[in-house]
């Protein structure tokens, strides 16, 4: 935004007046701190990237929209029009992996929240797609505009939430017009790198026309950035179903990012192996890379892997089970492999934010830093496998996103950090407490909880013996009581009033299926 | 224990009656599948090993024992008799550090719990030395021989715990008779390598003896393998009191494992910054572990590292946070800086088994786990920093546990593994439910949650809307209700009685301070 001139230079001030000082300018640009980890040899890995070919060369994939089996016939494909299946031969996956791109520019309304998207970056994204929402307050409801307008809000009051996703579904929208609604949210609520749902192509391209009116992009500014980003979920196995294939084609020719994600529960949708169910995420993958290079080539697309087991008791997703965590180091060496950036996800099954769901998320939060993921998706909020977006659930797990964020920041170890004076001060049997040392630092030394209470059993106890989950509350409310849009999202609602009405008079857009 | 003959064989066939097939037997024989990940760079840990050696050198360390200070000063230190300061030179620690042995093979009554106490063996004991505890039944009360034997049978009946520890303080027994009450609890419940804490020479003497007497070793059996293991914490900062300094002198001259664990808090008993903190814990466990191999060459030792930062609120210790993961990665670049197999341990400072005390153990324990500790202590029960010693919380943290275990098992990435054919035999769009493939793994191919609940909302709110903890009471319960001393406890109590019984009537040995 700020290459973008007289416009881009304005938001730029305005983001310099914001407080982007100390702890949370660090939370807005982060490396990921630990080595990649590896579940697997080089040499698994390389089976299960050439089992994944021979899924493609060999099996194929149905496709089920005639514009995308076309792009992947002229692509060499073999096409076979009345099952729909595609066989991609491997010299199209290698082309396509070569044009996509190693790293992605995502910009923002605020320039101060564009990412690089890319190995290394280390970013996160709220939970998302969720049909209900939970709070202590009022209670498990089925998800509506305020609650999508709401958990969006916190979205942007943390610095540790990167990329804005749909938390809920605002199902009191009518579903011609939920678009339109959710792009305002967006537009009018938050600066950081958004995120537009692939339902069809009036769909994608109205909400790309908005955001070009609210940022004042031509087209050719817009297609030249990545100003939104979608995600690509195949109908596993080995299928791409219409909305997708448009998304991954529309996304292509517009220079937005797709992340492709196909959802593959291990015993279900996939084999019950992880290693089996990664070479089926891998071939569905690279199916997507490959109709969006040759869509488009140089199209900005990103590898994805949603890859957990199922329970064996109820049939449910799990999270941060031991299958999960593997699955989520095993598809980052994988995106290694072929050199893309990558998209994780964290997630709880649980139904209420208590200890499992906190050791659900916490568990696969560490499999998505240790596989090096560039984005991880779901990162707080989620319950009961996504299907309700909890509050209290969000702030917890905000907790846990900047218990991780804060290991992105090098810690001194230089003499003036080491203290050996200090520690000569000190008397064997003594305390730091008054030294210098201690005194220069103390106000910034520690990360300060948001939710956690280290008072002791007494305090606690006179403080209502409250559980972390009911403390959340408070912050939550605390939040969305104290905020304010950002500064980038000024005169929006002028920008995009009468554009808007005028859709909504014609009828809206529907989404296809 | 297997190589002692006549009886070792006849423990040998008992264990191998037990069930120690499928997911138990690699629970209890586990390796770290993770490399160690880093936190300061090559140079910064030299600096802080050097500033460690300098705080040694310049600064010394308090010896509150005479006995201490004496073989120290035969090894060469400097010291000053009036206060107690010994000035230890570098050449003594290297010396010391070449003589403290890399692998410590850890003996017990059933030979299949005997573990390589080494860098990349992965064990975990439970939360220790709690004053109070907490069950959902019964409330928090003061611990007691019933709390501390319930908890100690807790340990024996999970697989992921590999050493046992004295979980809960029974303060309902005479500080002079205690030690008979805790060896005679590990003694007659338990077969895993066991504890002894250091509470004085004749009570160290006196469970050494009780040891000898159960499992039939002569002084010179019982000296040639490490039957006991201790923790030795320093009064950080540089100091080394009675009890602790008897310790290591004790177990070194009987060849049993000292675990030398400075406590240092960042902020109030050790410089704020971790790396600074990180310097102090060094010199102090540096000086121990000298200490250990003056007394006697060759001693097994181990490295400890438990460091976190304080409250600045509440002035509590903190845990999970990113100062005591920080701790714990940079603990595991320091002991391998010195080669040295070394002691983590995760924790929780909540006061109730929620969200916040999840979300501390699982980060602490990934902390651990990054910093390839071998043995991670407190890593199941702890809550209140340690003041509280839940079986709720127990329960919850072996399921976190189990979690890692798991991932320390290979997934096969073979042919069959990969499952291809099933791939082929599935359509798109369908499912692996019925396929060979999944037919012949799904009874083993994921791990099986102890008290995760993965049912929809619905199913949920139907079995009563129990949280996480909530559930965890019929699981403790029920191994309880269930438990039943293993093989090689068979007998012990006949072992023990009037041997005991003499000790009580002639009073018992007083703990030293």
């Amino acid at each position: 935004m700020a290459e973008s001139g007289r416009q881009g230079r304005r938001r730029q001030r305005r983001s310099e007046d914001r407080d982007v000082s100390g702890l949370n300018a660090a939370y807005m640009r982060m490396r990921n701190p630990f080595a990649p980890q590896s579940v697997y040899s080089a040499d698994e890995i390389a089976a299960i990237h050439d089992g994944a070919l021979r899924i493609l060369e060999e099996l194929g994939i149905r496709v089920l929209l005639d514009e995308a089996r076309e792009i992947l016939r002229l692509g060499g494909a073999l096409v076979d029009g009345g099952s729909g299946m595609v066989r991609i031969g491997r010299e199209m996956v290698s082309s396509a992996l070569a044009s996509a791109p190693r790293s992605i520019r995502l910009r923002a309304a605020n320039s101060d929240r564009e990412q690089d998207y890319t190995l290394g970056t280390m970013l996160f994204m709220a939970g998302a797609g969720c049909p209900n929402v939970f709070d202590r307050d009022r209670g498990r409801r089925p998800g509506d505009f305020n609650g999508y307008l709401e958990t969006l809000r916190l979205q942007q009051s943390f610095d540790v939430i990167h990329m804005h996703g749909p938390s809920v579904e605002p199902q009191d929208v009518p579903i011609n017009l939920r678009h339109y609604a959710m792009m305002r949210g967006q537009l009018e609520n938050c600066d950081k790198p958004l995120f537009v749902y692939s339902r069809g192509r009036q769909q994608v391209e109205e909400s790309f026309e908005m955001i070009r009116l609210a940022y004042g992009l031509d087209e050719a500014g817009f297609t030249d950035g990545v100003w939104a980003t979608t995600v690509i979920n195949s109908n596993s196995p080995r299928q791409l179903d219409v909305p997708m294939s448009l998304g991954i084609i529309d996304f292509a020719r517009a220079g937005q990012m797709s992340i492709i994600t196909p959802f593959c529960l291990a015993g279900a949708m996939a084999p019950i192996t992880v290693s089996g169910a990664l070479m089926l995420q891998h071939a569905e993958a690279l199916a997507g890379i490959t109709l969006a290079q040759m869509t488009r080539t140089g199209a900005p697309v990103s590898y994805g892997g949603f890859l957990s087991n199922v329970d064996m008791k109820s049939g449910s997703p799990a999270f941060g089970t031991p299958e999960h965590i593997r699955a989520s180091v095993g598809s980052g060496q994988l995106a290694r492999h072929i050199g893309l950036p990558w998209r994780s996800a964290t997630g709880a099954a649980s139904n209420c934010a208590d200890a499992q769901a906190a050791t659900e998320t916490v568990m696969a939060l560490w499999g998505a830093v240790l596989g090096g993921a560039t984005v991880t998706v779901h990162a707080a909020g989620w319950l009961e496998g996504g299907l309700t977006l909890g509050y209290e659930k969000f702030i917890l797990d905000i907790e846990a996103l900047q218990t991780v964020a804060e290991l992105s920041r090098r810690d001194p170890a230089d003499a003036a950090s080491l203290g050996f004076d200090a520690v000569a001060e000190v008397q064997p049997g003594g305390h730091f407490f008054s030294t210098a040392h201690t005194m220069e630092r103390y106000q910034t030394a520690f990360y300060k909880p948001l939710v956690a209470d280290l008072s002791n059993h007494g305090t606690w106890i006179e403080n209502g013996s409250l559980t972390a989950d009911q403390r959340a509350t408070a912050v939550w409310r605390q939040r969305l009581a104290q905020f304010s849009p950002p500064a980038a999202c000024e005169g929006m609602a002028g920008k995009l009033d009468s554009w808007v009405q005028d859709k909504i008079s014609s009828g809206g857009a529907k989404p296809e299926d």
